[in-house]
């Protein structure tokens, strides 16, 4: 049996794999003062009570991790924390660790039929894993896949959280989908509820054909096309596999980046697989057991 | 031993590699109608005559080839050629290729201190190689590092030859190079030589401090790190490497780019290792031979 930690804002969900197959997780609250103590014990009163034997714990990090130091967790408030020392407290079961974006990736990758998927995951922020051959591209500086800082926006000079311009981020993001409804609302007609915006809001009146609603969602559709072109043209994955909270919206974000991939695809991948992601929320705790 | 073959447009480069070294190497004109006749040809003669026994000929294909079979070589005129069944006629010898700027990847991979590099040519066009744990990725469709065709310039329209506009072909390449000096000449000051004009002649007075050679370099140096921080968030790589005609300018062209990349790259790469290629011309060969 294996564990897998994916550490969310909120919550830590908790998850124990066996033979790649979730058997059994829960969730605890994350609190930023007793984050890994919690978590450790959690883990250990589960084992115990259920008679376990661990093989190892994975982590899904959300922030900078490298060789289990984490750098900084910006949503959670916490920074410089190592992870091996931490862990030694509670545990002599092995541990490794990554950002929760690869953990989602490599859990989606287990259950694909292809052994090479570039994963985007669209929520807050923007986020990504690679996976070759059924095993996970770190990097150099373990920035694989930083794919939201992909240069792409021409138009707009959005400023991004990691300082730069242009970035995938401020355009394909719940951030960025919000963003640009209100900076083109004078600009279309529009039924959207503002007091409650959302990308769901703006997604779930583009499907009722709202003007705004289709111009942001075609704008964001082709950043995306445009971005994927990018990704194809300097790895060519077998399949592009698209999850996070924006793309439960549904095929209509999915079908639109086909459609622009038509348009502004290369050639030899302009007809790549792109997929919605099939685990959900359990991406992240499946992968991280795998690490 | 083994033979690696680099086919141009003007003569094909046929060599022989011991222990990843170039022991030999001699060039044959290249001729549309007998191309691989007298390849095949030439490298029997040489064989016999040196009484070496071959393990394997490596092909460095200019255009596309996947699985032994050539779709296209636009420089040469020749499509839909059966690799595999041309070499049937002259050898029994196991044959592999790939195409051209994939072979130079693996050579300057090899020649490295890294284990995954990424390789930018810059020559008539743009192409590329990614080199992951010392194994070349070829990708889905044959198509990995087509980094020429990543969209990126944002500023001009210039048709690029697969048909789509941005691509970074349009401008970090000779022929980028010379329309922009053209399109630009009015603008800026310069004393550059329209009547020779070449990448070398706009980046050989850019040295010389000249207006418009300037401005040319620093447009092509900062779509060139705009294009590096790219590939640095979609993989990571450990280093990128440079080649090809337009690289041999010197210094000048990587110095510019890594200026660039400290103001537009990412900040977990913006200080990437960016190398000269190391091999010139015999990068093919021996790729070709590595296949």
């Amino acid at each position: 049996m294996k564990c897998g930690v994916d550490i969310g804002g909120q919550s830590a969900k908790i998850g124990f794999v066996e033979n790649n197959k979730l058997v059994d997780s829960f969730r605890i609250k994350t609190n930023k003062d007793t984050l890994f103590c919690d978590i450790f014990n959690s883990i250990n009163e589960y084992i115990n009570k259920n008679n376990i034997k661990l093989e190892s714990i994975g982590f899904g990090i959300p922030g900078n991790v490298n060789n289990n130091y984490i750098y900084n967790m910006p949503n959670i408030g916490l920074k410089n924390i190592d992870l091996n020392k931490e862990a030694l407290k509670y545990t002599n079961i092995k541990i490794n660790s990554t950002n929760d974006a690869n953990c989602a990736a490599l859990g989606e990758a287990l259950y694909s039929e292809y052994s090479s998927i570039y994963f985007i995951t669209l929520g807050t922020g923007c986020g990504g894993g690679y996976v070759y051959n059924k095993e996970l591209v770190i990097g150099k500086t373990h920035s694989a896949a930083e794919i939201g800082h992909m240069f792409i926006d021409y138009k707009h000079n959005y400023k991004c959280t990691c300082g730069l311009t242009g970035c995938l981020e401020t355009i394909a993001s719940s951030v960025g989908i919000v963003r640009l409804a209100k900076e083109y609302k004078d600009k279309y007609k529009t039924n959207i509820d503002f007091n409650n915006l959302s990308s769901k809001e703006v997604f779930d009146k583009a499907k009722l054909n709202d003007e705004l609603g289709l111009f942001v969602l075609n704008y964001v559709s082709k950043t995306l096309a445009l971005a994927i072109r990018n990704i194809c043209v300097t790895l060519d994955p077998e399949c592009i596999i698209i999850g996070g909270g924006v793309a439960e919206c549904g095929d209509i974000l999915i079908n639109k980046i086909k459609e622009y991939m038509n348009e502004v695809g290369f050639y030899a991948s302009k007809n790549i697989d792109i997929k919605p992601a099939k685990l959900g929320n359990d991406s992240g705790m499946i992968g991280a057991s795998l690490l």
